[in-house]
């Protein structure tokens, strides 16, 4: 689907995608019992981007870790360098009405979360599961954050709010945590390179409540790896339609990785429910933060605006008085909106 | 406040309260230079329960960790063994205009939060900021738990389902964190003892979501200390009150520690304008899990109802055609309504 719309938005702005499909997640599992083959991240690597679709599902549910179609993505993430993590939690004006909050409270909500993605508790050492010296089992995982990663993702953290509101809030939880005390003390230091970012600090539990509480109050947020987990989720539910959410995960150089914010949501697979559009939003954000392309993200960005203006919805996102189609119809509306 | 409230029921109910004041947090700094002072700390142990109210301000926010009001709580936490944190998140009636989320999705929410208290992140070692090989600083805590940690509340968490709906949601990473999947492993293993209870699993990006979603779905859920932290708090920011709720600490043995779920508020300090009922609901729930009163208890929690029913408010739960009143009215409402 998110295909034909670039096939579509390519040919009318003669624009030649050459793509290539690649295994990773549940199916690599089914094929070669691997959630990421060495044949996969290799032909990613020789991409100029990755649009990624979403990669679980019951069936692989139990299976050890290092068969898990999750394993797979971190793997991707750590393969391709892909540090940091945007994602946005926008609301349209169409959709105001889909989030369980109030009006008022979410009307205008404007978010991108800026999150760390190959460091922090994900992927900090040691971590296993030890015997103690009493013979009991111990779970470990060590969350851990070095000056110079802290430095990296901090910087597009400033980066991206100067682009938008100009509003930087780190969140951590530095009145406990010693990885967040190092945290706060190098994004402190870096906010000197950006005087004309207005910086703020939340610690991680109240950042959780203010964003229920007034959501409009935040502009960039920058944070760590299971943090931005939580709160981007947090974040994505507030505009009651996570399924119209993008995301776009970035590295230095080389290839980034586009997905839709959701999961595969295996309880309605194949009942053609879904909603395409944050899989075509993805197409969109690889467009314009991975190809240099921004007209032709411009074009989808424009193409999904009038489905919705012209009142058709999926399920998700669904209210009285509007059309409700299934995920193939919307494809098919949407690429006549182009 | 709360103490006038105790001494009134206890006056109607011909109880005797001994009260002895101890300093922790900010006040104990200035005092003694630390944060929980072990004469503090003794007199605790010695009680059969620990009223506590909040401990942060601005004065000691910059000073050096060992030395900040949150070390003294942790240190009371882990001094008193007070594994068990209760967190009740319950909309009342009266209070559902305060909830920035529709009335449809919060009238009736009545969750309990479970948390583990004196483990995961917060205590794991190794922990601290050292120096890696190439001369750069690393922050690192450790997200560890043993299999009797994880038992010993999670029967907790079963046991308090069993006394509520019935229903217990266990929340971990354990797509990602090997102590999350040890963690899943034996709460899975558990339920075995509690046939009757529901159990169910989420990840921690997901209960987030749901929690915003369609909180009404919970009743009991259980998590390590850090969950815990961020998700009881998005919990109490839904009912829009957090200005009312309570909330209990529990050892195997010995005084449990009851203190409101907001903070110490500086921004609105020495205005009049608090809300002093959780800290009065807090004494309410000290009578009935840590003195065995459970009949002051209600009285209590009957004329904090009766102050509400005759509409008057304080700030941050005021309504349209409420009567608003500040900190200290609002308590001699609370003492005539006794
Ligand atoms: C599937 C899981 C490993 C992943 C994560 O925790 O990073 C997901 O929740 C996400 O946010 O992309
Ligand atoms: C003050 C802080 C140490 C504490 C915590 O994180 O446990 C607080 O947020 C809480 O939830 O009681």
């Amino acid at each position: 689907m998110a295909v034909d719309v670039l096939k579509a938005v390519g040919q009318q702005l003669e624009i030649t995608f050459d793509f290539q499909e690649a295994l990773i997640g549940g199916v690599a599992i089914d094929a070669t019992e691997e959630p990421l083959p060495a044949a996969s991240l290799e032909q990613c690597r020789q991409s100029d981007a990755v649009l990624l679709a979403a990669i679980g599902g019951y069936k692989w549910d139990n299976l050890p870790r290092h068969q898990r179609p999750e394993t797979g993505l971190l793997a991707l993430r750590a393969g391709l360098g892909l540090f940091a993590n945007l994602r946005p939690a926008t609301i349209l004006p169409h959709l105001v009405d889909a989030s369980s909050l109030k009006r008022e409270v979410v009307e205008g909500v404007d978010i991108m979360v800026v999150r760390e993605l190959t460091g922090g508790v994900y992927f900090g050492q040691p971590k296993g599961i030890f015997e103690t010296e009493t013979g009991e089992k111990r779970g470990v995982n060590t969350m851990a954050y070095t000056e110079s990663e802290i430095d990296r993702i901090g910087r597009v953290g400033f980066e991206t709010a100067k682009k938008r509101g100009g509003k930087l809030c780190s969140v951590d939880k530095a009145n406990v945590l010693d990885v967040s005390q190092l945290w706060r003390d190098r994004i402190t230091q870096l906010a000197d390179q950006y005087p004309e970012i207005e910086l703020s600090h939340l610690y991680v539990d109240n950042a959780a409540m203010q964003l229920v509480r007034w959501p409009k109050q935040f502009d960039t947020i920058v944070t760590g790896n299971l943090f931005g987990d939580i709160l981007s989720d947090a974040a994505a539910m507030l505009t009651g339609s996570i399924g119209m959410l993008p995301s776009a995960s970035l590295g230095e150089s080389g290839p980034g990785v586009f997905e839709p914010v959701h999961g595969s949501a295996p309880d309605i697979a194949g009942q053609d429910k879904a909603n395409p559009l944050a899989q075509v939003l993805s197409a969109a954000m690889m467009l314009r933060y991975g190809l240099d392309q921004p007209s032709a993200a411009d074009k989808i960005e424009q193409a999904v605006l009038k489905v919705l203006d012209w009142g058709y919805r999926t399920g998700d996102i669904g209210s009285e008085g509007m059309k409700l189609v299934g995920c193939r119809e919307m494809g098919e509306i949407l690429l006549k909106a182009l």
